[in-house]
């Protein structure tokens, strides 16, 4: 490993482990004693690490080891998720603890120069309060992250985009772009189930069904920039055609709107709100409930193929309604129980609440994660 | 990365790539030139690699440089792979090149004893003629590589066979034991697919349908030992009940028993074999041909899903009767093309014959690996 990639990985394991002692950190990064010894100091010096003393292990006799943890306030960042009504936006210090939130409303300019226009202002009220350093930004679809470019929002309907260069000009931060759901599990492999998991499986439901991958520690984005579109995992051969063009897509069945168009053909009552579908399917409309449980069973099929495939240690749900996802749940389950192979299906299964604000915070862990790879000391 | 990790991956770039001059050994290894001098004077020394003249690069002026390659009779490898029938066994060097070949046939003897003294006995015909120095065997299902124990074999009707060890103490040879398709997809990892894509996706269609997943380089294992279950993998709610129990699963329509049930049903003809069910369809019999687009259908359907999960590079298609695949071929394709999300329909397809004899040296190439990982100089 050269220098810089040495430094990525312990301010890394640091930030998602530490208080960490050095033989820890030996341990984590596979780096040697004297390496470990050099850049720690240099990390010390320069004010990102700082020396704790940690309480020595059960039975520890002697003096406690010292131990290093990360200052999390030697940077602050910014992230903002783009959805196609507002903009979200946090500010977050290195650890990614959301220091503060602000919101802005898009309206109708959707344009590109309209949204990093918005975006810029969104940056300066976050900078009010803290000396935010670097700028993360994640929008839905294709994003190359290596360039910033979106290649192809469908909700806005962006074709290649420079997002991250037009931000930084905007801002005058340095400015990262990724897709809003890799940003989000970028966020829980560094901070989240990834701490426990070497490899797990996010899914988000709500106006799309949509996952991130971690395998091996690291998120999947796929050799051409696509992966994880658990949405368009085809699940049903004789299923309704899904506006990407296939037929049987899991988010032709089982994404808000989807399900929106099914309780209104199974009711007769035209443009249901999702909250008066879930009062509805509470209230025991069997029609309803079994549209819920149809979606379920969907979701649940689809990710039962995904353990078979990859077999993670963990499949983490998280839900924009959380009420509306507790009707699905137990078919969910059920579906998976039924579809998991084998010992692929000791996978455990968690579900979280994960708003739009958390969206917010993978954008700047994103940020997070581009400015770490690049700490000189 | 210690002494014999850092041994190990000068080993396996050389054997993937070699001859390699040494500059290009640290570009392929990330080990300091220091390091790679001292550990490939030490190689060469104990007989691993040994050092040839490379060509220069075009418009090279100078002295060629020296490159190194392994010494591919430095040792040699027995692979076995066990099926139903028969074991299909090979010697190859340390390259993976095939050096022999021997068949046993199975008859009733199929209890774990049966088959590890019948292992034995193909093992002692191959060692005839070669040295060999460790031995790899694969089997269908559930395989655990670290202990060597068949959890389960479907097909053998196995539960917790300690296979790796009963060969190792029915033959006196170091044996690792393996799932098949990892084998083979290990196999194409290191000597095949692998040399050129870091992530592909190697599709067996023959009496199951299986994969082997690669994602950076490395094959997936999944967190409980299942992973690449392509078979049961759900793409029709609605479709038949899989012998797993789960409904719709892709081997449920698109193995060969399966196809052959349809054909049967089809034509009203019970007790069709493939050669006989090609041959229909080849002369145009339409019923018959739609069975084959159903299952060609059914199996590109799964592997869009997959391509939209992982985005691999390179899907390979290997078949047990190429005749047979290439009635599935077109079908296949045009459902991948339907299906494969975005960029992601980037991914390039390749068929590839792969007989029994090539998982066979996936077994051994299996050995292969364990043995560059523990060579010691």
């Amino acid at each position: 490993m050269d220098r810089r990639s040495s430094i990525a990985a312990i301010v890394r394991a640091v930030l998602a482990a530490g208080p960490l002692r050095r033989a820890d950190l030996e341990a984590r990064t596979g780096l040697s004693q004297p390496t470990i010894a050099k850049l720690t100091r240099a990390l010390i010096d320069s004010g990102y690490l700082t020396e704790t003393t940690a309480g020595g292990a059960p039975g520890h006799i002697g003096r406690p080891a010292a131990a290093l943890d990360v200052r999390a306030h030697r940077a602050f960042f910014a992230g903002v998720k783009v959805t196609p009504d507002e903009l979200i936006g946090v500010v977050t210090d290195l650890r990614a603890v959301v220091h503060g939130t602000a919101h802005v409303p898009l309206g109708d300019a959707r344009t590109p120069p309209d949204v990093v226009a918005a975006i810029a202002r969104l940056t300066a009220q976050l900078r009010r309060e803290h000396p935010v350093g670097a700028l993360g930004v994640s929008v839905a679809g294709d994003v190359d992250r290596d360039t910033g470019v979106a290649r192809y929002e469908p909700f806005l309907g962006w074709h290649d985009v420079a997002l991250a260069e037009l931000c930084a000009e905007a801002t005058g931060l340095r400015t990262v772009a990724d897709n809003d759901i890799r940003a989000l599990t970028e966020a829980e492999n560094w901070f989240g189930a990834g701490a426990d998991a070497r490899s797990f499986l996010l899914v988000a439901v709500g106006s799309g069904v949509t996952s991130g991958l971690v395998v091996d520690g690291r998120v999947l984005t796929g050799a051409h920039g696509v992966a994880g579109e658990l949405g368009h995992v085809p699940i049903d051969r004789r299923g309704p055609k899904c506006y990407c063009g296939a037929r049987g897509c899991l988010e032709a069945v089982a994404s808000e709107p989807a399900l929106l168009r099914r309780v209104a053909d199974a009711t007769g009552a035209p443009g249901v709100t999702l909250d008066r579908a879930i009062r509805l399917a509470r209230l025991g409309d069997p029609r309803v409930g079994e549209v819920f449980a149809e979606a379920g069973r969907a979701i649940g099929q689809a990710v039962g193929g995904v353990i078979n495939l990859i077999g993670p240690e963990l499949v983490v749900f998280s839900a924009d309604h959380l009420d509306g996802f507790a009707l699905l749940e137990p078919h969910v389950r059920a579906a998976v129980a039924e579809h998991a192979f084998g010992a692929a299906a000791r996978a455990e299964i968690a579900v979280r609440p994960l708003p739009f604000e958390q969206w917010a915070r993978g954008a700047a862990v994103v940020a997070i994660a581009s400015y770490v790879a690049s700490v000189q000391v």
